[in-house]
């Protein structure tokens, strides 16, 4: 089955499957929609999902034990892992490891695009605590692009 | 952990991944590269290949019990998929069932470049029997594309 690609205004769009805006449950983003592009299937455990960031936008602040493999599609950004931030770009590839605090950025004045990949059986993200907030803000590498 | 892309020459390269000419054990392919982006995590049970074809090039004639999850990174070309033809371009997905004989063609005078999503613990791909590629060649939708 082969499922077309489109381009609707100027977003990234497979029309066959659901647009959603994104808001993971309980955590904070701005700007983002989502699509899955690949449910889970017996065959192959694991959602693929499609997110789009409008300029300025950015993902929730999480961390959960599941891993993410992750693939910039398009548009270039920032991406905190950790206790850092590094510069993205289309087709850079990215593995957020367990527990490991993370969010995108399209603060670069373009959109960023980015396909997701997830276990099917995966535990809830986590958002900081404000004690959590406290402790990430003192870390100056980081401080001035948390968004929670 | 970031992994930055590059292009290298025309090629589509990760370059912290082994770029590998492609020859699925058994089967029959011409001008592809794979590269293996994420490999099987304990947490992310699956593995997400790139996979590259020339101008010209193509991918095995194959067919198994696992899936494919298939996401067109660039180019545009054609696919088998059971008994049809069908244009893939950049971005569009494609999911192949389990049983079912595909094969992937750059036969647009340009790169055809895709990732592919499979299940850790898959079958191995099976390539077709004379007897099979006589059944298949009966269908005219698909006997010029077929390449064994």
């Amino acid at each position: 089955m082969i499922f077309p690609f489109e381009i609707d205004g100027e977003s990234f769009r497979w029309p066959q499957v659901d647009l959603k805006a994104y808001n993971s449950s309980g955590t904070q983003s701005s700007g983002m929609s989502k699509q899955i592009l690949f449910d889970v299937d017996e065959n192959l455990p694991v959602e693929i999902r499609y997110f789009e960031a409008k300029a300025g936008g950015y993902s929730a602040l999480e961390l959960h034990q599941h891993v993410h493999g992750v693939i910039i599609l398009r548009g270039k950004g920032h991406a905190l892992l950790g206790s850092e931030i590094q510069p993205v770009k289309a087709f850079d590839r990215i593995f957020v490891p367990p527990a490991t605090w993370h969010q995108f950025y399209a603060d670069e004045g373009e959109k960023l695009g980015f396909i997701c990949i997830v276990k099917g059986e995966r535990d809830k993200p986590a958002r900081p605590t404000q004690e959590q907030i406290t402790e990430l803000q003192k870390n100056p590498a980081i401080c001035d692009y948390l968004r929670y």
